[in-house]
């Protein structure tokens, strides 16, 4: 036990068990109790990235999604379904806390971008101690496994989440010099479309478990189906004008 | 001397000395040469980062930009100078990976993102075996090291060079959820203009060195002239819906 609160947010990288950085691995093996988001019955991406570097008498605490696939996500009872999960998570890391433990919070990719991390962050970062290692993105991931220089000079570089509506879409990925479409999913063929009504569509690249040892990688043009796992992404490259 | 030429585009993260991952630092260990580019008669930023990690019997490689001080950027003679430093440069990382030698170049935060690394890249990849790792970019630093919960959900989030006109900025700024503007140097006045325009001056935060010792943050309210080093950046973060 170190005797003192304090809840560290480790950024532990896109999947690759070599992208944690040296800081990320000192917390999580100086941490009292080390936390991770899962969903039940599924293993943790997070825990399995940092596994090698979790001391065998820390104390682990496994925050499990509630199951909500009978409840559709635009519905108020999902909101309030989700913000009790994390109200009770925070909660459950306040009481180690409390105890004067140090609570390290496994993050995939970087903790503050994206990530089930900043729902714990700003419940508890006001009253805690509270530090956050930077971590590898999954898109700096993706395009460091394609070899795509994505941005450079004078680009500008745009994140859209796939959910967006395809007219959002289509007018930013025009807008912009380079882009990550992230959260694919069930959105692809929106996305498609999308890129297509941009003039981006030829440009686009798939980019599946990026950094893991099974990626999956080809134009987007390439892909027969509009099957793609949440995690997967569409990079666009800019850099046009190259001396 | 591991007898196998090959490019190595080496992310050693924003600048704490401990955010280089496992595998960067594996990289350079193994390299027999290690490039860096810096300014003359500057050290490297980057190398600094990494200094640790390089072995004594390793080549160094540096790569010194041509002072361009008397040329204006917009001149076609910068540019043309530009070019012929990196034709240079990759010319003589060529010749170590010709002589079958593997050749690390440190790349400040992720080296296929707004990186001089990405110059070598385009004029050696197509001919030499290459693989890029991934690093922490300079923005995740920032914002990790103010604790910003940057983007959440649906977020738009937008990476802006500061040297775009104020139209341009003003525009995109009012336009996205979350953004980094990058490349301050002596466009702060302007950033701040159109971030006013925007109507985000008040969310604005200003951040110096990130991740580093002697970082500066403060609302760019606060801050009372316009002069800032090339690297500082002013972050907006989004997520305003939070359950």
């Amino acid at each position: 036990m170190s005797g003192a609160a304090r809840l560290i947010g480790v950024g532990v990288g896109p999947g690759d068990p070599e992208l944690p950085t040296l800081k990320a691995i000192r917390m999580l093996r100086e941490a009292d109790v080390v936390a991770h988001f899962a969903k039940a019955g599924n293993p943790s991406r997070g825990r399995a990235i940092a596994a090698g570097h979790i001391r065998p008498d820390a104390i682990e605490l496994p925050l499990l999604y509630p199951v909500t696939i009978e409840i559709p996500k635009s519905a108020p009872a999902y909101g309030d379904r989700i913000a009790a999960f994390y109200d009770d998570s925070a909660a459950a890391v306040a009481a180690h806390l409390n105890a004067r433990r140090s609570v390290a919070v496994i993050c995939e990719g970087d903790p503050l971008f994206y990530g089930s991390y900043m729902h714990l962050h700003v419940r508890l970062a006001p009253r805690y101690p509270t530090e956050v290692i930077a971590g590898v993105t999954g898109m700096s991931g993706c395009w460091s496994t394609i070899g795509a220089p994505m941005a450079q000079g004078d680009d500008v570089f745009t994140v859209l989440p796939g959910t967006l509506a395809e007219d959002d879409l289509a007018r930013r990925l025009a807008d912009a010099d380079a882009a990550a479409v992230m959260k694919l999913g069930r959105n692809l063929a929106k996305v498609r479309r999308a890129l297509d009504r941009a003039g981006r569509l030829g440009e686009a690249i798939y980019v599946e478990r990026g950094t893991m040892a099974d990626a999956v990688v080809m134009p987007l043009t390439k892909k027969s189906d509009d099957c793609a796992p949440y995690f997967a992404m569409v990079l666009v490259a800019g850099w046009e004008r190259r001396p």
